[in-house]
């Protein structure tokens, strides 16, 4: 029931992501009178869905702690509770952030070795896209929690882009190592000291980010959140100068009708669609965050991400990683 | 003597910013044996212009640290030393960014109430061009700093781009009051109940920033170097992927050749050698950094963001302004 269309674009959108992926079935958590009409329209989505009846919704507006406290029988908690109860492989949601972050850290708990889930996502670059993270979900880090968001992150890209040796980097605002306050050094020393067998490259700037320097790149927060919507805002600032210029004349319009196909080639490269689906990284399941306002096609895109995290146990997978972790440190403790 | 290409590229912006604005006249120093030859290509500039012989320089790679106690004698040095010394209005440098802040920083000092000073220039948006900082001067931030930011920002959008009521927002993760860390939020508190005449407009967000939603954009030098940094990078792979776009077959060639004109306004538009020359705000002085990679026209455009500066007696006008934030503080305290 979130998002700015719901629930049109989240049922025309798992029928999308069912085409796709005819191995799918649904727990469809919403208010019957508004989902059943919906669902009629899409026969084999239909066939595959259990549709739960929960009038009780998160609004965009609800504060996390009150979707907490009041938000029990709400659509999203319900779906999120599936998850735990391991009726449902993932949860999938394009309503209120943080509302879905508290609950779902709330239900489904952090894995162990992680003090807080970070947002994560692909962006596209000048080469593969990258996986960033955290783009949102803790304003502000310790070195610590940055130095899980690169195993994780590093997880992710393996396991997720079958990249077998996954370069990472720290999010700076130059390459030296003497660049960045005391969280992002102490967080470099961290992974450079580490044991572990990720391919830690030092600091990349926000240039690098795009031009696809490394395979993950990790940042809190606070700096994620404004580095991914810059990088939007630009992208749609060029968008709108391009349209502007090829519709303000005659040539332009006759080079339009030429180029057509080749702007269309740029629209889709660049579609925030096809990067829609946030994956809220070390929790006990997999949980994905649809962009609000996106549409079927875009919600499709985090299905298939959600669908794709669970069926490569991508969360077991970060648990791993992080029991290699410990067993490493106990045992440096142990040599120290 | 600073930068990847000087110092022809000084030389020649030099001569390039003359052109523009007859009124000015320059000190140049550097090492003789270089930029004589050079500056005899250019009888305009010649006639306007006292060289100074300092063969010693700042490298690239000098920490401030190193740069403060042995380049006494640097070009670099001696150019700050000129502005102190009023021989000259204000000095522009491609060189070292951290080198030229800690000598401007030790030589002019900063305004009195101005804790920091500030990394500051002009970003394209989809409207008027948006002042933001700081840019990178300082990783970390206290909450007055924003508001000292704030306040220099404002006049900046002032005196230098003829806005009578600049519009002033906090970067943030959220335009919601509750959103960001303590410090965003604190200094939102400290515009919000200020009795200064700024229009404070709350927190904008990343896309916010290229829409052009408000004149001027505060944000600490961590978030706002990467922010800046991200921006470019995405216009970068935006204009890279449509050159490859054009160029990877006949029907994008004959586009090309047809919307040539119009891909040249857009590549105009964003030049980002139009938006050179980042002033060093909060100092005794007109300081202008030029980006280092520039070529002779970003250059002059530096040289002309310094002129324009020192005409409107910037530092001078911010300076007023933060006494009557004192003034106005007293008499809070009076009262209150």
């Amino acid at each position: 029931m979130g998002g700015d269309n719901a629930p049109s674009i989240v049922i025309d959108g798992a029928a999308m992501a069912l085409d796709k992926r005819r191995d799918l079935s649904f727990l469809i958590f919403g208010d019957r009178s508004l989902v059943e009409p919906l669902l009629k329209q899409h026969p084999a989505l239909s066939a595959v869905t259990e549709l739960r009846d929960t009038p009780d919704r998160i609004e965009n507006e609800t504060k996390p702690s009150t979707a907490l406290r009041h938000g029990r029988q709400s659509s999203m908690r319900l779906a999120i509770n599936a998850v735990k109860e391991k009726e449902a492989a993932a949860v999938v949601s394009a309503g209120n952030t943080g509302a879905l972050m508290a609950m779902s850290k709330y239900v489904l708990k952090t894995l162990p070795g992680v003090t807080r889930p970070a947002i994560c996502s692909l962006l596209p670059t000048k080469k593969k896209p990258v996986v960033m993270l955290d783009l949102g979900a803790n304003v502000e880090c310790t070195a610590n929690e940055l130095f899980q968001f690169a195993v994780m992150g590093e997880v992710y890209s393996r396991v997720m882009l079958n990249n077998p040796k996954p370069s990472v980097a720290l999010l700076n605002v130059g390459t030296e190592e003497v660049k960045g306050d005391d969280v992002v050094r102490a967080a470099a020393a961290l992974l450079r000291d580490s044991t572990l067998p990720i391919d830690f490259c030092g600091f990349v700037e926000g240039t690098d980010v795009s031009d696809g320097v490394v395979d993950v790149v990790v940042t809190d927060g606070f700096t994620g959140n404004v580095a991914l919507k810059t990088a939007e805002g630009t992208a749609s600032l060029f968008t709108s100068t391009l349209r502007q210029l090829f519709g303000s004349s005659w040539r332009g319009k006759i080079a339009y009708l030429i180029a057509r196909p080749l702007l269309h080639k740029l629209r889709d490269r660049f579609d925030p669609r096809l990067y829609n689906g946030a994956m809220f990284m070390g929790l006990n399941g997999v949980v994905v965050k649809s962009h609000g306002g996106t549409d079927a096609l875009g919600f499709a895109n985090a299905v298939t991400v959600a669908a794709d995290l669970a069926s490569s146990h991508a969360p077991e997978k970060i648990l791993d990683e992080l029991h290699t972790i410990d067993a490493v440190e106990v045992a440096v403790g142990q040599v120290g």
